[in-house]
Formats: structure tokens, sequence, C-alpha cells
């Protein structure tokens, strides 16, 4: 048992949001505020630029009711952001900052790049000889963290891709004059999400086709692929990655990459439109090109439970590691069993290999002809999205989480 | 009490699903079958199109467990039309089914069209002297049937992009950076579903702004709201007709209005992307378009249930009205209230008022300014996303009506 170090703690949400990162945020928050070492609690707003610029809330303020709120509230409560931190600067402002408000703990949730920043602070505190426990928490719907079996937002952004797409094969099936479909679903690199549409099959609604941005993307294979199902159906469903891109390197929605995040990476969208163009102009079919956008990743109205639960557990478990001693490492899940079911274990893994590494589909899981996942692939995804989450809801609308947002004085 | 009238029935599904369409439809086949002086109850497949092609689905074939998942399963189950009769050739087809399955009451589900197409049949067979009764069963996710205080369809519809909106508002002001939101909703003519996206307001989370084609779109001054909004909150979330349309009637996705549905309306999209692209384009800021697109009449996870029971009301009055003597008519909602509370009531209108005409919101009900609805229009919508469904589900994911389709012979 490592030796108690008092101090306070802090924490921050960064990258893009997910359904269930806000049940992070109240594993961490709840557990530190109950933890006698640690002095205070405190948010950053917006992550690491809430830091950086001396903006904290005191969490202690905040109405336990209002906190457990954050189960069932998407999105980033504290704010979030993209900052990379690259310059020597922002470390020592971060190391006066630790100084300034006595920060022993430091929590960080967020995906790869936010555990380059993680483990950045990591090694710079060490160098410094600022004494101070740093963990990652895990958090991405692209579900692409390297380390962990898998990560928390992937199961509620795949449960909502899932249902969204069997309902979808519903309507797009529904009249008697030919259709293409064309689905886009999120996931610059790694395919987990798009693969997650396949379990739509499960509802008796699967897409017909299904393209991963783990294989290169060929235009000519994709149209003769729609047309041998276009033939047998006179409908076609397409699932595809916003990701989808060429043997070369280059994005199919290639016109969409001059806008970039703050990471450098090409915001991307409109690949579902561009492949809607490409079959009407080849078969002269009716097509209609679907972005599933921004609700995959905060239609919290149908999180998975089991997704809701873990991710409480892994900010949880940051907190405990911590404070029996760890640091520099981030919560990773494994998957156990338990008479026969799905149990998720916790771990952890150095920052270092988590951070700024993508994890993709094995292609194993991915069929020989490039269009669909295999069994094994709906197997992992399936127990992820179990449980309907029991969200508070007033009028039969959602009911937030409501932060009174204080800002801490020192 | 009129005669009993001994024969066949036969329903059709037409126009753009809903959530609840196959609720309709599960109130009409349950009650027809029920009833006596029902002899068989004939299924078309994809509407009128089936009845004139001789292919309808004997419906005591199914297994009724399944015809009761039809309360839950979105789209139209028998296959939906878009087809206008015009021609005398079709009407006197029709009378050949008529005479042929020995068809003595026609129900048809849809919207403006769809009344259309059920008055020409009522008129038909009263000028042919052929003995039967034709009702029209109200569906339309975009609430313009006149004649009825709502429509089955509008309230699921209302609470997916009630939802919807306040789960993206959380996820749009995440960031600490600016950025301008659009969301584009349904709705050619009428603003019903765009309006709907003010009830996210109950979750704290409301669109800034709100556009409804039953004002004149004016880009300056949607560009100086905006601007108004932004300056002030360094972001801005918008939600827009699919509709809306300039004063002098075009489209302001008028660039999609080349390719046209069977009725000859264009079909809509791209508002939004129009609009970020000009918000970009004039203040360089970072804009995001969302088009909730089919999933707003197809999302029956989260359909409402008080709309499941009324649209289900909808189709068994029908056949009720049609077994008691009636006929030539749409069936309508009335708002009446009990103990203070909302309550649904059944009464019916003329197919002639009901068919090709459409009901836009009050202008009273849209704010001076034209940008946002009043809570009288809030107070309307309300009552009608009340209720969680009860959907069955296998595995955590929807678990939809099976049906066997058996073709009927004769």
């Amino acid at each position: 048992m490592a030796e108690k170090l008092k101090g306070a703690a802090v924490f921050g949400q960064s990258g893009g949001p997910t359904s269930v990162i806000n049940a992070s945020a109240y594993g961490v928050i709840k557990t530190a505020l109950e933890a006698p070492e640690i002095t205070n609690v405190y948010g950053m707003a917006h992550g690491i630029v809430g830091l950086l610029n001396d903006t904290l809330y005191d969490m202690s303020k905040e109405d336990p009711k209002e906190l457990e709120l954050l189960l069932n509230t998407p999105s980033s409560a504290l704010g979030s952001c993209r900052y990379k931190l690259t310059s020597e600067e922002d470390m020592a402002k971060i190391l006066e900052m630790f100084k300034k408000y006595n920060i022993r703990y430091f929590f960080y949730n967020g995906g790869n790049d936010s555990m380059d920043t993680c483990n950045k602070i990591s090694e710079y505190m060490s160098k410094s000889g600022y004494e101070c426990r740093v963990m990652g928490v895990p958090k991405t719907i692209d579900n692409d963290l390297m380390g962990t079996d898998h990560c928390p937002g992937f199961g509620s952004a795949a449960k909502y891709i899932a249902t969204s797409v069997a309902e979808v094969h519903q309507d797009a099936y529904v009249y008697d004059t030919g259709a293409v479909t064309i689905v886009e679903i999120m996931g610059r690199n790694a395919g987990w999400l798009t693969g997650a549409s396949a379990l739509a099959e499960l509802s008796g609604s699967p897409p017909d086709l299904i393209y991963l941005p783990e294989l290169p993307f060929d235009m000519d294979k994709f149209l003769s692929d729609v047309e041998a199902v276009y033939k047998k159906k006179n409908k076609c469903l397409v699932a595809i990655s916003e990701g989808a891109q060429y043997a070369d390197g280059t994005f199919v929605a290639q016109a969409k990459t001059s806008t970039t995040d703050g990471f450098g990476h090409a915001q991307l969208g409109g690949t579902a439109a561009r492949l809607a163009a490409e079959v009407n102009k080849k078969f002269g079919v009716k097509t209609r090109p679907i972005e599933l956008s921004l609700l995959q990743r905060c239609a919290a109205h149908i999180a998975s439970q089991t997704d809701i639960d873990e991710a409480f557990l892994a900010g949880k478990s940051a907190v405990e590691y911590a404070l029996s001693g760890g640091t520099g490492k981030m919560v990773i899940f494994t998957r156990g069993s338990e008479n026969g079911n799905y149990k998720c274990g916790i771990d952890y893994e150095p920052l270092s290999i988590c951070a700024n590494t993508e994890r993709k589909i094995p292609r194993e899981w991915i069929t020989k002809e490039g269009t669909y996942v295999t069994q094994d692939f709906i197997d992992y995804v399936l127990p992820l999205i179990q449980g309907d989450n029991n969200r508070k809801q007033e009028n039969s609308l959602p009911r937030f989480a409501n932060l009174k947002k204080v800002k801490a004085q020192i």
C-alpha cells in the first residue's frame, strides 16, 4: 500500500463527447468527493484549456442529486476542448496551477489525443519532482483505443446505430419502386461503429453491404456490389464509414478535408452524399444518403445501461487506483465471463501505450468479400449494447443534470 | 342503425411511412377480423398499387401475436406507394377487383394525397352503384391534414425531434470554440415538426432560432439573426424546415428540386447544408449542418405511447364507423379534456375536406419576430408526445412484426 497522498483532485473532459462521458465524470467526482485524502474536487472548464486559463469549478458546491443525473446526461457537462499540449510554456503553466490549488490528483477523460495530453502531464510532473498521480479515463465512441477490450461510449453509440439502421431498413424497403439508401456512420480510421450496423440483423433488418475504413475503398467494386444486390432485391441498404478511403489514403469525401479540427484531423462528412450521387449517375435509381451525424454520440435516450455502468466504473476505478498509489496509467476494460455470461473487468495500462495509436477491426472479423462483418464481430459487440437505461424524464422529455458551475476560489 | 353489409374488407397504407402507421393497421385489421359481417380481411401490397395488380394478402393467415407487434413496428408493414389515381382505366380495374373479392369495406391509411385516392374511390363506387363503405384513416408526421386536431404519426416524430434537438444542444454547446449548428427538419409546407423542436426547452436545451415554411425566408435576416445570437453566446443552434422558402416560393434548397416523388412534389433536402455554407462564408465560423432525415418518421424506439394509442384508435374507429353504416369520411381527432387533462376524442369529416389541402401553423402561434413558436404552440404539442412505449425487444434490439404475407386466393 502506497503512502497516502493528501491534496486536491482535478478532473477534465476532452475530445468529442459521448452519451456516457458524464457517467465517467460522475464516477470520478463522486468517488473523489467521498475520499478523505482528497481535500478538494475541481472540474476543469473545457478540459485542459480551463486549467491553463485558471477556470476550475468547485464540485463540492453541486447538488448531489444533480450530479447523479450526469449518469444520463449526454455530452461533456464541464465542457470539452481539442487542445494539443506542445509548448514548454503550457507545461510550466500547468505546474503553476497544480501548485496553486495543491493538485495531487489529475484525472483526464478522453480518447487517443487526450491520453497523449495525460501522458505529457504525467511525465512533466515526474521530471519536475512534483508529487502527483495522473490517470486517464478512456472515452470514445470510435472504440479505437489501444490496450482495452472496448471503450466507454462505444456500446451506446453502437446501440443507437444498430437500432436506427434497423428502423431505416423498415422504411427503406417500404415502396414498390427501387431505391438505394446509404447510411454514413462515424469512425475516422476504425470501423467499429459502422460494423455495429450489422447488429440490425437481430431485428431482421440488416444493411445489405458494409464498407469499413480498414479495407481500401474501390468505387468500381462498390458500384458492382450495389448493382448485384439491387438486381436481386430492387433495393439496397448500405452502411459506410465516414472515413472510407481509397488505397492511396485519400478519403472518399475528400471535398471535405479542408476544414480540420485542432489536432490536424480532417473533418469528415459527405461520404454518403458522394456515393449516392455516383449510384444515381451510374444506374439512374433513386438514392437517399443519410448521415447519422452527432446523434451517434449524444443520443443518451437510447444509451446502453451496460455502457453507462462501465463508464461510471472506469471513472471510479481511476480514482481508487490513484488513491492506492497508481499513476501514469489509463483504466482499461477486460472481457471475462461469469456463468457463461459476459463480465467486464478492470485493469490498468501505461498511458504511453494508449496515446496516439489506433485499434482497428481485425481482418478476420471482416468477411472475405470485405462487405460485411463476421459472427465473431457481432458476438463481440452484442454484450456492450445490453440494457435499457433508466433515465429521468419530465414531460416525457429528458431531464439533464443542471450544474451550478461555481468557480473555485483560492 | 344502418343495414348490416356483409362482405370482405381491404386495407392499404400509402405515402411516407411513420413510426405508428402500423398501429393504425393493427387497429383496422384486428377490428375487422373480429367483425362478424366482415367475411375476409385483405391487406393491399403497396397500397392501391397492390389492388390494381391483384396482390392482396390474407390477413387471417397471420399469427395474432405477430400482428400485435405492429403496434411498435415502424414503416408500412404491407408496403406503401405514391400512386395518383388519374385514369378511368384504374377506376374500372378497382371496381373489378372489388367485385372479384366481394370487397364491401375499403380502408386507406395516409395523408392528403391518400385521402384524395380514397375520395375518388368513394365517389366512383357510389356513381357505379356498387355498395361499399370507404373510410380514410389519417396519417402524417407533417400534421398538415385539414379537419383534424392533429394527425397520428405527428406526436412520435415530434417527440423524436424534441429529444434529438435537446441532445444535439448538449453536444453543440460543448466546446470553448464558436460554432453554429443547423438542424434540418421535415415538413414541406407546414412547420409543425420544425416547431416541435421548441419542446427541447423543457429539457433546458432549446434551439436559439426556428425557421418555419409558414413565413417567407429572408437570407439577410437569417444571417443577422444568427449573428446576434452568436455574438452573445459564441454558439447558435438553428432549427429549420426542409421546406423553408423565399417570398417568391422558391425553396432555399432549390438545388434539390430536380428529383420529384410520384405526386410532383419536389424532394427536399440540403437546406441545412446550404445555410451552413452561407454562415461559414459570411462569418468564417465553424458550422455543422444536421439532417434528421428518415429517422424522424421511423424512430419507433422513441414513439409516443399517446400517439400509438391514438393511431390504433383511428384504425379501430374507421372500421366501427363503417360497420355502423358510415362511408366517405376520414376519422379525425378532437381535443377534449378530462379533469383538466388532455383527452383525445374521435369524429368523422368528409373525405373531400381532408383531401389535397394542407393545414399550417396559425400565425399567432409563431412569435412576432418569426423565429420561434409561442407557448400556445408548445401547449398544443406537449400532450401528444407523452408516454414511453412498451416495445418488445430481443437482445436489447427492436423486435418487429414478422408477417407471412400469404397471397389471397379466390
